[in-house]
Formats: C-alpha cells, structure tokens, sequence
C-alpha cells in the first residue's frame, strides 16, 4: 500500500446551496507519517502545496467505488466496510436461507445523485430496495402515511428517508419504528447513542463513516484533538459522543466563531458540517491534520458525489440494514424468558377470592407478552388483561424443542371437592414466580351458564387464581359465543332444509341452490365437495341428470335422526326437550328436539382438538348432524355451512393469554363439556405453551373429572390427536374426599359436614388411600407415566392425617406425595409440588396408549371398562349394538372411544366410592362425534342441560356502575 | 441587590467517595460587573484573594433555603424558580382545582440528606409526595414492579428515581413511562433534547440548575467559553446542547486530559463533575471564571448539601413535576384533531366489497384513537381494529360544546334499495378526509343472522364502507353475544322460578331463596328492593309475617302472560314458535313460547338509549318480564337478575371504535331491531362523538327504515331519552326508488328489472319525488329541522333525472338537494353533500318534538298516525284498548311511542307506494318496553325471527385457512 504524503494542507469547502435537502458529501485530509503505512485509508490530492500555499481548491476522493488504478487508492475502508456487510448476509442466509433484507427509501421530488449512490450500494451489497416515489411538494401526512406502512410491513427492515430537511419533522422522525430508522435519527434512537446503548438503535451512517476516518488516520489520533464545525444538530451531539467515546477529544465552532482560526489551528483532525459558503482557509489547517467534510445538499453534481463520504455512507446504510435484519432474524428466534412475577402478601384469613383478585393489578398482557418471549405482532389484545395468541407462533418456533407436559388429574370426585384448578394454578406459580422455571398453565375456559347457577367461578381459588377472575368467568374473548353462533347456524340450517325441501321440487330446489347469476350457473366449492362425495364427478350445472339432481338436492334428512341439538351458554332447564316449529309459517314441520349448554357443542369438542386453522375446517365439515331417511350421514358440508361456521370460528381457535395472582402465564383455551366428550382444554394452546416455555420449562394442564375420566381420555384421545406425551401426572387428593372413598358418610349441601370430616380419622384416611388413591395411581402407570400425589391442604386436616397419605402414596406406586398450601399461600404454598414434579418429568417416561383404535369398538370399550373402570365386563343394549354395526359400516370404526359415565365413582353407579369391584358395565347407547373424531357410548344418562336452583348465584352478583366493581362472584 | 465583587477566583473540590449513589451540590463563583447588579444571583466567598491567590479552601453556599442575612444572598435564582412554579401551581388550580401534583420518590436503602431537601422543596412548592422504600439490595426486578405500578398510576406525575447509579439500568430508565420521567434520564427524553424538543420530555433538573447559574452570572457569558469537566456522561451531552443553545461554546475535557489547565485557564466558566478526589487547582482558574460542582454523592454530609446546587436542582424538580401535571391537564381538555386520512384511489369497474375492504390497510385502531383526541386509558383495544371506548371519556369533556348533530333518513324503502348506511359513510369520509372537518360516523351494529341468510354485511358498500367489513358484521366485540347471554338468563329465570314456585312450599322457597349461611340469614339488596316494591319495609327476615312471606317468596307468573322471549342472533325461523319444558325433570310445566333474533331483545334497546351505566342498570331492573296472576307487572329485579344483566352488560355499554375507508372514525353500538323498537344506533355513541369532534365538527347518524319511522322514533324517542338536538336531516333517495314510488311496476327477486327502472323516465321520476319524497320532507319539517336531499346515484340515472330530482326536492322545501357519488368514488363523490349538510346545520334549528308524553297513548298514537303516516284516524281492538288501560293503571301512561308498523309503505299496506290516503290505521295489540321505556302499538303482524332462504348465504361464506381470508362476504 502506497501512501502520499502531504505535511502540509490546504483546502477549500466546497459550496452547495442548502435548499431542499440534505446530502453528504466530503473529503478527509490527513499526513501520513513518515515509513510504513498503518493506515489503509490512502487519498490523493488532486493538488497540494506546502502550508500556508495559495491554492485554493483541494480536491480530495474518497469512498468512490470505481476501482480505475490512476493513483486514487482510497476506498480501502469501504471495501472493509462492504466486505464485511457482504459477510453479515452471508452469516444471516445460513441462518435463514429465506430472509432478504429490504431497505425501503421513501424519496421526494427528483431522483439523485446520493439516492442512486444508495441504490447502488444496497445492490452491491445484495440488499433488496423498494423505493417510495413522493410529489417534491408532499405533505407530512403524505410521508407519515407512508412510513407506516413500512412499519407494518414486516419484509422491510430499513427505512431511508432521503427527503428535505424541513420534512423530517418531529412527527416523522418519530413515527418512523426505532427498529427500522437505520439512520439513527428518531429520538429515542439518538437517546440510546447518546447513553451509550447500541445494542438496540443505530449509529447515524454518516457518524460511522466519519469515524471510520478519524479512526483510521495514519496518526493516530487516541487523545488528540478532533475539531468539528458547524456540527450543532443531534449528528453533531451523536458524532461528538462517538468520537469522545473513541479516545479523541471533541472540540466544537460554530462557522461565526471568533476563535475558529485559533481552533482550526490546533486541531488535529477537523470534521466540517456543510455551511453554506464559508470556508476555511487552508493555511489555517494544521499540517498533517485529518480533514473530513459533510456537506448537505441535495444537487446532482456528480463530481460532488464523488468526492463525497456518500459512498462510505452508503455502505455504512446497508450494514445498519443488515444489522436490522439480523436483529429482526433473532428476534425470531426462540426467547428466554424474563418473567417478571407479581409479588403475593397473603392474609390471613383468606378473603374472598373477588378479593384477592381484585386486589392484585394485573400485568399489562402485552408485558406478559413480551416477557415470555411472544412479538408484538403474534398478539391481539382484548382490553388489557387478555389476548389472543396467533396460531403463527408455532411456525416460528417449530425448531424449538417442546418443554414437560405435565397433567393434574385427581382422585375420584366427591361433593366435598378436590381442587384441581388451584393444584394446577398454584403449582405453575411456584414453577414460574418461586423456582424460576418456565410454566404456563393450560386450562379450560369455564361456562357461563353457570356462574349465574350454582358453581360460581372456575378460576381456580384463594391465592391460586387465574386473574381478573370476572374476565376468566364472563365472556373473555367471545369463543364460547362463537360456538353458540356456529353451532346454531348449522340448526337453523337443518329445519329450513328439511321445510324447502318439503315444500319444494327437486326442479325448484336446484334452481335456488344454484341459481343463474348473470345468465350462468354455477356449483359453489362446497357444493362441489358435496357433488364428489355424492359420486357424481361434474361441474357443469346443466350436464346433471334428472336423478342426480335428485340426488344432490335432497339431503333428505330422517326428522327422528337428527342428533344436531341447538345450544345456549345459559342453565336453562326448560330447553332440555322443546317442541320447534309450531309457528304457521313452517308449515307443519313442528319437531321434538332440545338445547344443551354450549360447552357439550361438538364444535367445542373440534376446538380442542384441532391443530391448526386447516385441520379445524375439515373437522367441522365432516360433522355428522343427522341420517337421512336412506341411512347416510349428512354432514355440515352437506349442508353448505362449513365454510361459514370456519368464519365464525376463526378467532375461537386462537388461544387467550391471561396470568395468575403472582403474574405467571396462563392460556385459557376451550372447554369441552366433559360430560359427553373429553373434558379436556385445548391442543393449540398446549402446543404454543410447549413451545414458549422451553426444552426446560413446563406446561401443566387440568382434565376433567377424575383420573379414570378426564386422564384416560387426556391420552387416548388428546395425546392421540396431538402428539405429545405427557410427563408426569400430578394426582389431586384431598383429606376430607380420602375420608369418604375409605367409607366416610354421604355429605348433603347446607347440612352441618359430619364429624368424620372435620376431626381426625386416620383409619378412614387410610381406608380412601389404600382403595381409590391406590386405583387411580394404577391407572396412570397403565400409561406408563410417573405419578405425583398432591394433597391439597384443608385447615381442618392434621399432621397425621396429612403424613399418612402421603406415606401410602408413596407406598402404591407415586413417585413422590406432598402437601400443597397453595390456597392459604400461592406458589410459595406448592413449591414442594413443584420440587416433585420437576423431579418426576426428568425421568424417561414411557408412555403408551390403553388400546390400539384399529381394535373393535366394543373391545375398545370392555379395554377401558375392565382396565380402568375394572368393570368385570360390558352389557350392550340392542340399541347400542345397531349404532356400533352402523358406525363400523360408515367407516367410524377406529375412532378413538370417548365414555360419557358417571364421574362419581369408578363405577356406573354414583354412589359407590372406593374402588367398585363386581360390576357389568351397561352401555344404554353409542353416539358419535365425527368432525371430533370419537364415539361416545353412554353409560346411564347424562345431563347436558343444567339447570337453576331456587336461589341461583345471580342473586349475589351486581355491579357498582360508579366503581364497575362487580360483587358476589366467588 | 448589593453586589460583592471578586475579580480573582479560587477554589477547591470537595472530595466525596460515589460508592453508592449520586447527589448534586456545587457552588459558583463568578465576577460580576463592575456598576449596576444585572444578575439576580449574588454570592458571597468565605475567603477570596487576588488572581493566583493561593487560598485553597473557598466555600461558597449557594441555594440554600435558609434565610439568614448575614451577607448570603445567593438564592435569589432559587427563589425564582420556587416562585415561578408556585405560580405554575397556582395557575394548575385555578383551571383544576381538584388536581394534585404528584411526586413520587422511589428509594432504594437508608433515607440520605438529599433526598430531604427534594422533599422539603417539595412541600414547599406544595406538591403531594409519595415515597416507596425499597431495601438497598433490592433487584432490578423490584425496581421494574414499582415503576409500573407508578406507570399506571394516573395520580403519579412525576417519579424520582433516587437510587445508585447501577440501578439506574436501561431496563430500569426506559420501563419509566417518559412523560413522567422528570429527571430526564430514559433514552427518548435524552434525544429529544439533544435534537432540540423540549414540548415533550424534560430538561434534567441538575442541568437547569447548572444553565441557570451560567445565564445569570455576572457578566453575560454569551459567546464566551464553557468548560466542562468530567461531564462524559449523557447528562454532560444534555447540558452542552443546552449550553451551546443558550450561546455559549462548551469545551469538553477529562479529568485527565493533559490540557486541562491550559484549558481551564482558558475557560469563562467552569462545570465540574464530580471526579472523586480530583482537583482543580485554584491558581488555574481564570479571574472572574464562573465556577460550579456537580458532585456525585449520597454521603449525609449537612455541610455538602448546604453549599451544593442541591436546592436549585431539587426545585427545578419540583418545576418538571408541575410542568408534567399541566401537560397532564392539558391532555386531559379537549384536543384538535390530526386525522390522517387514508388515500382512496377507486377503480372502475368497482370491485366487490370485500376485495374494496381488505385492499385498504385500516389504521392501527389506538393510532385512530390518538388523531381524535382520544386518551389511551380510554381505550380498549379488541384486535387491531377495532377497540371500545370507555364512558370516563364523557366526564373528562363534559364542559366541551357538542358538535353538530346530522340525522340520515331514507324514502320510503323499495326492494331496489335507497343506501341510507353507504350515504352516511360516504358523507363523514368527504366531511374528514376531504373537507377537513371532523365528523364521525355512528352506526348500528348489524345482526350477525341475517349476515348468514339474505341481507349479507351492512358495512356500507363500494367505495363507503366500514373496515375491516368482515369484523364489522361479525362478532365485532360481543356486544350482541352479551345480549343473548343476558336475555336468555332472564328467561331461564323465568321458567326455573316458575317450576320452583309450582313444586315447593312458601316455607321451602323462603328456605332457600333467603338462607342461612353460618347461621344468620340476610336478605340480599336485589330483595330488599323487591320487599320495598311490595310495601314491606323490613330487613330482617325473621320478622316477615306468613302472608309477608307468600307476597315475597311468589311472583306467581301468570304462564300465559309471559312476554319475554329468549333469543338468538341466528336465522332460526323454526324458533318462532316453540313449546319448552317437555322433558320428564320439568314436571309437565310445559309452555308455548319463542325465539326473537337477539337484537329484538329489550336489552338491545336499553343499551340504545341509556346514558350511562347507572341508567342501564336500572332500566335493566325495570324490565317488566310478564304479569302475575294478579295483575302485577314482574320485573328482572323481582326475579334477582338485574345485577347479573348488568355485570354481563359491563362491557357492551362501551361504544367500539372503527373507521371508514378513508381512515375517518366511525362508532358501532347498538342495533335495536326496527320493526319492533325504535331502530337507531345508541345514545352513548352519539354523546361521546359529539364531544370529540367539537364545537364545528359533525356526527352523523343513521335511522333504520324510513323517515316515517326511523326519523320520528329518532325524534321522538332517541332525542327525547338524550337531550340531544339534531341540526339536519339528510334524507336519502335514488332514482329507482322514486320511480317506484312514481307508479313504476312492482320488481321481484331474481327476475329482470323493467325497463322503466333502466331506462330513463321523467314522468315516473317526478310521480316519486311529488309523493312520497315531499312528505318524508315535510315530515322532517313537522320536527323544525331542514332537510337535505341526498340522491344516491346509480349509473343508469341520466343526467336528467339526476336533475328533476334535484329540482323538486328543492321546490318541496329541502334546503338543498344534490347527487352523490361516494359508492363509486368514496368521499370524493359526496363532497357537494358534505357542503350541503354543512350550510344546512349551520342554520338554526327549531327542533320540537310530535307530541308531549303527558298526552293520553291513544292520542299520541293518533298523531302519529295522522300527522306523519297520513292516516284519517287510528283503530284499536279491545284487546289494545285493554292493553292501554292496563298501562295507564301502571303508571305507564306518559312513556313515547314506538310504532310497529311496516317500513314499506306510510300505510299499514306494504303494497301502497307514494304517498297513501284514506285510510284508518289499524291496531291489532300494544306492548309495553319498561325497561327501554316506550309503548309499542303493532300495527300489523312484525316477524321478529327472520329465516333462511333456500340457498342462503353461507353458501359462498368461506375461509382460506392459510391466508385467514374471508370470501363471499358482501
């Protein structure tokens, strides 16, 4: 590398007039030292005299791409800089071989020189451009509209906003994203440089190139004097910061300064800022002084260019692009977490839990959001406690390793409870806000109905609570209401259906169905399906036979086999068994049929199981609704509404994010009533938990009933639909509902509990242990999966009593049996659980499902009643019988089995606790949820309609319309 | 002022360890001018000798509050800032007087001497502080939780982080919320700063300080230099901006630059930052020099704080927390619009709607928000589009003079459609986006049913919609969802009550409905409130008497005079008649009743016309559900629901927020069904959008069917509930429509149109327009209002009868009439109607209402009737007559009519176009909507439960699950 020396300087500042715009542009000045050259920064003066020489125009080249070898050898720091931007892309396409980093330029008026220096740059350095033409006399509403669009626009990771100065008002510099102003000059981003935190924003191009300059002087200049003039904006403060922070010390004149000769003449470096006409004179500048223009103008003067920093700028643009993509790239990725938890002082004793609740300030969900690692973009806020989470999440993260599945299950129920919300909810926050282990909790979203009945609120209790309880209650974000909405749509489909086309011929009915719009026929999507399911492999409307259109018009449903119910999210009895369509206007085709409560929608069913929008819209276009008088099931598809009911459901199947009392992540997602299907929340949600919480983290979730119940369908039927496997299972128990399984008496609400309950009672402890604990351990080792038993702690429960179960716990076969004090305590009362849990999902489990679903269906069925139930065997009805031919004959025989029993004991017949031995298990009848994807025979009756009591919870339940503080919700 | 001159300056550093925290104190010392005092800040020197002096030890006190007069008179800068913000405060009460500036102190460790004199300044100022004590070794996190909890602490005007330097983390700094970060220490504050913005962030309090002390030194220090040492940080790059913009030259060296005595010879005045045990040797400074500390310390060093800037700093504090107040209070009043309009470039031929909806990009809804004034504590977003708008927003303006209230009404509608919705969007998006004038769009929400059936979306249409259309006709934010799930709680109250009362003893339903809960029993307020309702004034339960106790416990509902229905917002026309109650649990309590769709409910019409909450709780309370056997109106509250319905209404009270295709704001609220309430979109809407678009600005609303109709109930019922007047009427006609109207033949559906409707037809257009076009006008003018003509303009009226229509409308009284082309060219196209309209509501208005209520029913019916629909009388069957005694006798008698009468005709017969004559206006039944409060004659049958027709639409409803678009949505 050559070098030119030149001891002494001279220079003129070359003179723009300042119009309409600001460009760089410049040349740097230094005296090499004398020998080998350290600096690979190398210029050449056009002409040069000795200090002090009259030669007024100094020429000097910098940063020019052109590589002509006639002496000019001085854009070795823009090679460097191109070079390794050019590295940066290559590192991110191995990365991420589909990013393309994008800098958009919003410009107005004419296209120059700097703009085509800019283009050039990003194409040499491969970056994609996307350029915003504005009138020159555009309006700053012009421009902001523009910039927010790039904002928005997730391709693009750079903004260049090459227009005047006058337009880069206060409003635009800060409209513009932080993240995207790779010119640095948005005030929060000229804060952080300021500060000294470059982690985030970006250094103005022109500071860097500058720098670079200054940093590569043949002199080093490391505690020398660096002079700049003219730099009072915030590139001035920026560059000065930089520089200082570089080792130099920073001096700065105005142009009018008295000193300015006296300044330039100690300077060792001199950094000028374009002003206008002055000039200073080269017999001012120190020998051997670095001379470094930026000069503002906007004319197409290509010499100027040339002989700018414009090009080294440039370079510098794209390397903040790249930076922006990479940042953007890593944002991507997976995130740690940094959990934020609430703190919990709890009282004694317990207040309500509306209370407690609301005496707890909920994180703003978006901070949540953030701190477990979700963007911005990936959330839909509803109010500021709850937001949907976009399913896109799992494409972003489908390389991350999914974290432990944990399920709560619990012993089998009894009217003196067991607690599994709070054991799930408490355990989370003592995984999350005490040992600092991811967890997100997946529960199911309660019913409305009834809140307003008897059961009050569903989220959980005491200081394990899901927060604010009166959202988890009440309609939170609308998915049961757009349940209501589909699943009624499809009944109010079904009697129109049936009256057209009783009343219609099959001519008329086709040319309503596929009418002639604009002269032409034409089969709808769906209709087509319909068509090809039907056998019938046309698309021209007018090439059907008579017969087919006979066909394809008649759904021709049997009104006595319709199992389509409608639904409301309301206890209301009276609409168990209605009589429909007695007005005159339906002329006769009045028919016995009933409401369940939303939750028992097949639709809730397909919500919980679904794995993604596409798998949602089949599923609901396969459910089945009815038969038709010739024995076919007709589906949703049939019917038309399938795309329909995939509208009113496209924001159901996103999962809601809330938070516990000590601030931990929750999703509450789907509540299928588990009555008559799997009672177990949503397959989304723990899949988008499993991948936030991390290969470290664990997502813990409830199932329904107890563990002969809720858990055997958790893994037959979810895990199957899923892919996941759970594991650890945590085991609920409480002292008082031991008491009764070892033989306690019967309880009844409102009279005094028995003294069994509230005093000591080892042998009856022991006596629910060593049956009905014992049992449902065994169950899940069916499965291959360790148990925890949890002993939800009442206040009335002793030492001995407490020990005791968890000594026999351990004895059948639970991996570990603690105590929880969740209740009285929050997270800090579970942290032993959480010890356990953690322990127990460290090992290999070995997980299997109970049956194969190629098996027969009544195999499937004795399987579950003999191994789980331990049922001695099953007894079919006839009627039972003809529906399982039926279904195999339709093709449904390897559906997984989905009971609907009794969830009172192990048994079909409520009152036996214990373990039940001795018993035949009656199937009364098998039903099917198709678009689901189960068979449910029923074992007895089961309600899917409850009712209100005498004096239903809505008594206590009111609003302060000052405060909007509600009451009486518990 | 005396003035003690030094010409000669000494001084010394003290020398304090910055273990653990930072503290300001100084002192300066500056020559003042020989002759008149022109600085208000004298200072006296403890010892001062002659230039080079060799005194070491010069203690300066500055700032200091005591008043001793022993030669100190260095405060007066402090008392200058103490008094301007006292006088700052003074001026804060004077315009809100209830407002309380806020300081709250966050401090981490033992309490130390600066920190009291933050707090004596601050009551001396007469702020409020508030001090949170966190423990020396508190976390990051701690920190963070505070911040926040200050963050949203809408009291909270300003935080001082009184903590050590490594606290003060970035995390830390940019959690704080920057509008009350009054130190000026998070990154955005820094770079407004340094780019020049002081409207928003705050200059840091020490930096005040150190620039006051430098303006007011002796002699002025313009032009002249300062040299600041060891200020590296971004407080030293904040005070050089402010320095060098005050017209000083600001020099920068380290403590350890080998220049420092050179330069501080050089220096006029001197900053030094503290720099441990560094000195400046008093020799070096120059004479006359200004010298002043800022020392970083927390040590409890009485000395150190008596002669330190701690004062003056801490009372520029004070004058950031006031200044932060003020801005809050500013933010509070009424703000100007800044509405960025979305540009609008339509296409010819025009695209469906939904392709015209998803082709434009809405506005993020909290930027919509942020351009109309609205605070983001008033908003609650739904998605990104959509968000509801708290009702604190009407107290926060309530002293805001209402803008204009616009009214559009329709000709009577024909099958061949007026487009009243895309009239009225198409107005506000030319009064916004192109006028410049603020205007908002209130609407009605659409049902979602029909949505699925015939009628399809209700956005608008073209080029005048509401975006994104598809959240617009759907759920949106549950409004309709909470009104389904209110109303049918009332139902199943009903029927379960109804059972309950039926199967248990008055001692049994006492029993339970008021029970014993830890052996006390209570009454709760809803039944206090029934109690008082029935006479008994007791609150102890135990002293009911028997018959008290029967009268209590029975509603006794009389089965067959049960008016409440349940309902559904679906299509479900086999709902229209149903019997409930038929399964065996329901005793044969069987009972014929029905489905309404879900806007039919009286809930819906409550949230249309109350005006807050309290006034839709106890409209709620008031609904009258059926009859006793005895003739006694029962009522929710009699039932224990109301306080349910309200907690289930909390949220739908709030009006949703969207905006039209040319980003100007639009409200959606409330939908009541039109054939059986009154139709209009909700008061509260309407309210808050008056008080947003100000005193000049437009809120434009629409009525359902025709003026007939929608415009009187809106009069009569929707002003008269407000208080609100309107100023103009639009009223909407077509071509088509008039021509109807004129005698044109009927159309039906699916078949061609005549050619009279295509073809040009003066003669039929002038038949429409001297019909029933001048009656809806005079109509209008019945209620003192002036009317515009708005002539929606299809592409095949020629310009002729564009014409004639214009010409009459005026001849009939409009005050204007015009065409308008906003279907094809959005706003652009009903720029002459915005004109119209706003000529027109500039006049004043003689509003007056049809009837007073005190009026008997049957003579307010009878106005009606003859002055508005044309009637020669009005005819009433017994059953009305019985009707309207039994409301009389319930006190019902002075409540506003809403007419149940068929929109298609001014006749009860829909056939009779134009403007009908001689005829007697039957009416077959009277309901009554207590709750709601108006009397509904019907005349006629009303079908409150639409159907679907054979091929509804859902039939071309669909979702791309991949791209989450929605098609056939129209």
């Amino acid at each position: 590398m050559k070098l030119s020396m030149i001891r002494s300087a001279c220079g003129s500042l070359r003179i723009h007039s300042a119009r309409s715009g600001s460009r760089v542009s410049g040349f740097t000045r230094r005296c090499p030292p004398v020998g080998p050259a350290n600096s690979r920064m190398i210029l050449r003066t056009a002409s040069a005299t000795s200090s002090g020489g009259t030669n007024p125009k100094l020429s000097v080249n910098f940063g020019k791409l052109s590589q002509n070898d006639d002496g000019f050898e001085c854009d070795s720091s823009l090679r460097e800089v191109v070079q390794s931007t050019k590295e940066a892309m290559l590192a991110l396409h191995r990365r991420n071989p589909a990013i393309q980093p994008l800098l958009a330029i919003i410009q107005a008026g004419e296209v120059d020189g700097l703009l085509e220096i800019n283009k050039k740059m990003a194409v040499r350095i491969g970056l994609n451009i996307t350029q915003i033409c504005l009138a020159k006399e555009c309006s700053e509403d012009d421009i902001v509209e523009e910039v927010l669009k790039l904002n928005e626009d997730p391709r693009v990771h750079g903004v260049y906003l090459h227009l005047p100065p006058a337009s880069l008002t206060t409003r635009v510099l800060n409209t513009l994203k932080p993240e995207k102003d790779v010119d640095g000059i948005s005030d929060l981003n000229i804060g952080r440089l300021v500060r000294g935190d470059l982690s985030k924003g970006f250094v103005p191009p022109i500071a860097s190139a500058v720098l670079d300059l200054l940093e590569k002087h043949d002199a080093s200049l490391e505690m020398k004097t660096v002079l700049l003039v003219g730099g009072e904006g915030p590139l001035g403060v920026s560059l000065q910061c930089l520089i200082e922070r570089s080792g130099m010390v920073v001096l700065k004149s105005h142009w009018s300064s008295n000193n300015l000769q006296r300044q330039v003449m100690q300077a060792d470096a001199l950094v000028l800022f374009g002003a206008g006409n002055m000039e200073v004179p080269p017999a001012w500048v120190n020998a051997g002084a670095a001379l470094i223009r930026c000069e503002p103008t906007l004319e197409t003067d290509e010499h100027a260019i040339e002989t700018g920093i414009g090009y080294l700028t440039a370079a510098y643009r794209t390397q903040n692009v790249v930076r922006s993509c990479s940042r953007w790239v890593q944002e991507q990725q997976y995130q740690p977490w940094h959990l934020h938890s609430l703190k919990l002082q709890p009282l004694t004793p317990v207040p309500s839990d509306i209370a407690i609740s609301r005496a707890q300030t909920p994180k703003p969900v978006d901070q949540l959001a953030e701190e477990i690692g979700l963007l911005p973009e990936e959330l839909e806020a509803y109010g500021r406690s709850k937001a949907k989470v976009r399913l896109s999440l799992l494409d972003r993260l489908h390389k991350q390793p999914d974290g432990k599945y944990v399920l709560v299950a619990g012993i089998t129920p009894t009217p003196l409870g067991e607690g599994k919300s709070t054991v799930t909810i408490g355990l989370v926050q003592a995984l999350s806000a005490h040992l600092q282990l991811n967890s997100f909790a997946c529960l199911r979203q309660p019913s409305q109905g009834p809140t307003f009945g008897v059961k009050g609120g569903a989220a959980g209790g005491g200081y394990a609570q899901v927060i604010p309880m009166e959202e988890f209650n009440l309609h939170l974000t609308g998915d049961i209401h757009a349940i209501t909405a589909a699943n009624n749509l499809v009944a109010a489909a079904i009697d129109a259906r049936m009256l057209h086309e009783a009343t219609q011929t099959d001519k008329a009915l086709f040319n309503r169905l596929v009418p002639s719009v604009n002269g032409a026929r034409r089969f709808s999507p769906i209709q087509i399906s319909r068509l090809r399911r039907l056998g019938i492999n046309k698309i021209d409307p007018a090439s059907l036979s008579p017969e087919e259109i006979s066909t394809f018009v008649r759904l021709d449903l049997d009104p006595s086999k319709i199992t389509w119910q409608r639904v409301l999210d309301t206890n209301d009895r009276f609409l168990r068994k209605i009589t429909v369509g007695q007005a005159s206007t339906e002329k006769g085709q009045a028919r016995e049929t009933g409401f369940d409560i939303a939750v028992a929608s097949e639709i809730m069913a397909i919500l919980a199981l679904a794995d993604s929008l596409v798998d949602m819209k089949n599923r609901l276009a396969r459910m089945v609704v009815g038969t038709s008088r010739s024995g076919q099931p007709i589906t949703a598809e049939d019917l038309g509404v399938s795309g329909a009911l995939a509208v009113l459901m496209k924001d159901a199947i996103k999962p809601t994010l809330m938070q516990t009392l000590e601030g931990t992540p929750v999703f509450v997602h789907a509540g299928p009533f588990a009555n008559i299907a799997h009672g177990n929340s949503s397959v989304l949600a723990d899949k988008l938990a499993l991948k936030l919480v991390g290969r470290d983290g664990f997502v813990v979730t409830e199932a329904g009933f107890g563990a002969d119940i809720g858990m055997e369908k958790f893994f037959n039927i979810k895990c199957r639909a899923s892919g996941l496997r759970p594991n650890a299972v945590v085991l609920v128990a409480t002292v008082r509902a031991l008491k009764m399984h070892g033989g306690g008496p019967n309880v009844s609400a409102g009279a005094p509990l028995p003294k069994e309950y509230i005093d000591e009672n080892l042998s009856l402890v022991a006596g629910g242990c060593r049956s009905n604990l014992r049992k449902q351990i065994q169950i899940a080792h069916l499965f291959g999966v360790p148990v925890v038993v949890a002993l939800n702690v009442f206040k009335t429960d002793t030492q001995a009593e407490i020990d005791l179960v968890c000594e026999i716990a351990k004895e059948c076969g639970a991996s570990e049996a603690v105590p929880c004090h969740h209740w009285a305590q929050g997270g800090r009362g579970s942290i032993q659980l959480a010890k356990a849990v953690h322990e127990a999902a460290s090992r290999t489990s070995d997980f299997q499902f109970l049956y194969n679903t190629e098996m027969p269906i009544v195999e499937k069925i004795r399987t579950i009643a003999q191994k789980v139930y331990g049922a001695d065997d099953i007894e079919l009805t006839p009627e039972a019988k003809a529906k399982i031919d039926y279904y195999n004959q339709q093709g449904y025989g390897s559906l997984p089995i989905c009971m609907a029993k009794t969830h009172l004991s192990l048994s079909h017949m409520p009152n036996k606790k214990g373990v039940p031995t001795g018993f035949v298990l009656p199937i009364r009848d098998v039903r099917a949820s198709i678009g689901a994807g189960f068979i449910y025979p029923l074992v007895g009756t089961m309600s899917t309609m409850p009712g209100l009591p005498t004096r239903p919870c809505f008594y206590d339940i009111d609003l302060d319309p000052v405060t909007e503080e509600i009451t009486g919700l518990f």
